[in-house]
C-alpha cells in the first residue's frame, strides 16, 4: 500500500467481472448468490441493518450472455471492504468463489481512491529500457538451467550468455536456495561472471536471481542482492504470497522486479487479468507469461490481451514489460516481434541450451535475431 | 522449516501424482513432458551432465488409465530440489503445470528427510479439544457477519454466541483491517465480550480474529492478539502466502491456527490434498472446507477424502481438526456428524444469523444439536 493513502469513501464501489457457466433460467439467481458470496457471505434476509445493505452488500450490475451456457456477470462491491490491502482485495474479488468451478474472474475496475493505494511498478518497461541503455529494440532474456547445477556451472553459463550480449539472465524459476546452489554463493558467483563479461563487451547485462522462502529469508536475500550490485530480481508472487510480493522488494531492493507466473494457474483467474493487470498493480516491473504456440496452451488472443493489459495506460501505473516465454525458439523471434511489437522482452531458455557446445553462437544468434526483427518493427 | 533439519540426500525422491486429460496414444509423451516441466524445465537432450540426468531429472513412475480420457500419472522428483522450503515445494509440485489446464495435482508422497522439515500442527485436533476442555463431542464454530459492521456490533454478536455456548467464534473471512472495524479495536472489544460471557457461563469459548496484510502487519496483529489473550487466530494461507502461513504464527502466536480456504481454487490442486494434507503439513491446526450439499459443489466423496487426509496418521504430523462449512444449517447437524463422526468442528454462520431477533435461541439450538448428535456417535 502507498503510505498515507486516503480513506476509501464508504459508498465507493469496485467492479468485478466474472464468466459464469449456468443455464439461462438460472443465471439471475446464480449472479445474485455470487454477489452475496463475495460480500456479506450470508442470506440477504439475515442482514439486520439497512446501512449494511446499502454500503456493504454486493450488487449485480449487469448480466450478458456470451453463449448458450456462459454469462458475463459484473458485480459492484464496496471498495472499502478491501481495506487497501493486496490480500484482502484478492479475497473480495475471488476468495470464496475460487472454490466454485462455475466461476472465473476475468476483469476488475478499481475506483481512483483504491488505485491510489497501489503505486505499481517502480521502473516498468521504460525504466528497464533506461537501465539497460536499450531505448528502442525488443529485449532479450534467458534462463540458467537446469536446476541441480552447482554454483560454478551456473556462473559459467552466466558468463557465456553475457558475452553473447543477452540483456537479462535470470535463474530458472526452479532454482531456489537448494544445497547444491545456495542463494548467497550463487549470487556472488553469477554477478561476478556477468560483470567480468560486460567489462569486456561494454554492453549492459543484468543477472536476476530467483528469490524464495519466508519473509525473513526474502529480506536477507534482497539485502544481499542489493549489496552485491544485482540490478534485477526474479520473484513468483503466488509462491511467496501476493502481499509479500507487493511490499517486500519495494522496501529493500533498489532495482526492478521480474514476476514469474508459477502457481497462478488453475485458480480460475483469467491470465490477462492476473498476469497483465494484477501483477502490474502489485508492482511487477516485468511479467513472464506463457507464449502462444508453446507448451502451455495459451491462445494468441489471450497473449494479446495480456500484453495490452500490461502496457496500456492505466491511471498512475507505469506500463510493465511483457515477457513471453515457454517453448520458444530463435527461429520464432520474427513471429514474436510481429505479434507483440518491440516493447517486450523475449525469454528463450531451453532452445538455446539445446545447442549444447554451440551455446555461445546460438546465444549470439538470438541477440542478432531480436535486433534485426526490431529494426523492421515500428510498433 | 524445522530448525536444524538435516540435508536431503541427493538421490532421495518425492512422488507427485497428477490426473492428466489426454488421448491414450498421447499420454506417455504427455507424462514425459510433465516430468521435464516439473524438474529441469528443458529438453532432456540439452542436459550436458549425466549426474543431473541421474539426480535432478523428473521421472515418470507410473501411468494408469482412469477412464477413456483421464490418466493417473505419478512422477518421481528429486526431493533436494525443494530446498526444504514451503514455496519451493509447491513450485516443484505444481508451479508451472498449474498453467496447463489438462493437469491436476491429486496426491503427494514425501520422503522422511523432507517431511522432517515440516513440524506440522502444533496443537491439532487433540490440542484444540484440550484447550476447549471438550474431550469427546464434536465442536461448534460460528462466524461474525456481515463485514461492514462496526466494532461494537461485532462484539455484541460475540457476546451472544459465547453466552449460547458455542466453542469458537471466528471473524468472517472477509473481515480484515477495514476502516469500519480495524483489527486492534475489534480484537480488544470482541475478546472482552467473550470473556465477560464465559465468566457467566463457566464454559470455554475462543474468539478467532482474522489476520490480514503483509508480513509486518501480520506480526503486529499476532503480537496484539497474544497480548490480548486471544486463544486462536484465523488465517487464509493462499491470501497471505503459504510460506508466511507456515512460519509466522508459529514464531509469534502461542495458540492454534484455523486455516481458511480462500483462493485455493476449484480444480487445480485436489482439495483433499491441498486442504487436508498440505495445509496440515504447513501447520494448520484446524482446516475449514466447503461442505457437501452446500453452495460449493464439493462432493461427499471429496469431503470424506479431505477429512481422512486431515486426521489420518501421517509421520510425526498431528491430526488437524476438520471444519466443514458453507451453506450448513442446524437441521443438518445430525447428517454432518453421521458423515464425519465426532472428531470435527461444525461451522454454521449465516443460518444462525437468519434467525435475526431469535439468534440467542437459535445458537443454543445449534450447541444442543451438536451435543445430542455426538452422544449417539462412536467414531
Amino acid at each position: 500500500m502507498r503510505a498515507g493513502a486516503g480513506m476509501i469513501p464508504r459508498m465507493e464501489r469496485l467492479l468485478a467481472t466474472y464468466h459464469i457457466t449456468a443455464a439461462p433460467q438460472d443465471i439471475e439467481a446464480r449472479a445474485q448468490a455470487l454477489a452475496l458470496e463475495q460480500s456479506v457471505e450470508m442470506p440477504e434476509a439475515a442482514i439486520m441493518r439497512d446501512e449494511i445493505r446499502a454500503s456493504t452488500l454486493g450488487r449485480v450490475q449487469s448480466i450478458a450472455a456470451r453463449d448458450a451456457q456462459t454469462f458475463e456477470v459484473t458485480l459492484s462491491l464496496a471498495a472499502s471492504t478491501t481495506g487497501h490491502e493486496t490480500g484482502q482485495l484478492m479475497n473480495m474479488l475471488f476468495g470464496n468463489c475460487s472454490l466454485q468451478p462455475d466461476v472465473r474472474l476475468v476483469d476488475v475496475d478499481l475506483p481512483p481512491s483504491l488505485l491510489a493505494a497501489f503505486p505499481g511498478p517502480r521502473f516498468g518497461l521504460e525504466g528497464i529500457r533506461q537501465r539497460l541503455e536499450a531505448p528502442e529494440r525488443a529485449l532479450t532474456c534467458t534462463a540458467l538451467k537446469p536446476q541441480g547445477l552447482d554454483v560454478g556451472s551456473l556462473a559459467a553459463l552466466c558468463g557465456t550468455f553475457a558475452e553473447a550480449g543477452i540483456d537479462i539472465i535470470k535463474d530458472d524459476h526452479g532454482i531456489a536456495n537448494q544445497e547444491y546452489s545456495p542463494f548467497a554463493a550463487r549470487v556472488k558467483a553469477c554477478q561476478r561472471a556477468v560483470r567480468a563479461a560486460t567489462s569486456r563487451t561494454g554492453r549492459r547485462c543484468f543477472y536476476a536471481p530467483s528469490l524464495s522462502g519466508p519473509p525473513d529469508q526474502l529480506r536477507a536475500q534482497l539485502a544481499l542482492a542489493a549489496e552485491e550490485g544485482v540490478e534485477m530480481v526474479l520473484a513468483a508472487p503466488m509462491l511467496m504470497g501476493l502481499p509479500v510480493f507487493q511490499q517486500l522488494a519495494r522496501e529493500i531492493f533498489p532495482g526492478p522486479v521480474l514476476a514469474h507466473p508459477a502457481l497462478t494457474g488453475a485458480l480460475g483467474i483469467a491470465p490477462p487479468l492476473f498476469l497483465g493487470r494484477l501483477f502490474r498493480l502489485f508492482g511487477a516491473d516485468a511479467v513472464i507469461f506463457p507464449n502462444f504456440g508453446g507448451r502451455f496452451s495459451f491462445s494468441l488472443e489471450h497473449c494479446h490481451a495480456l500484453v495490452k493489459a500490461a502496457r496500456e495506460p492505466w491511471s498512475h501505473l507505469r506500463p510493465a514489460l511483457p515477457v513471453p516465454a515457454g517453448g520458444m525458439s530463435v527461429e520464432r523471434v520474427p513471429e514474436m516481434i510481429a505479434a507483440y511489437g518491440k516493447h517486450c522482452m523475449l525469454l528463450i531458455g531451453g532452445n538455446l541450451l539445446s545447442a549444447r557446445e554451440a551455446l555461445p553462437a546460438r546465444s549470439r544468434e538470438f541477440v542478432t535475431a531480436v535486433e534485426t526483427a526490431s529494426r523492421g518493427e515500428h510498433r
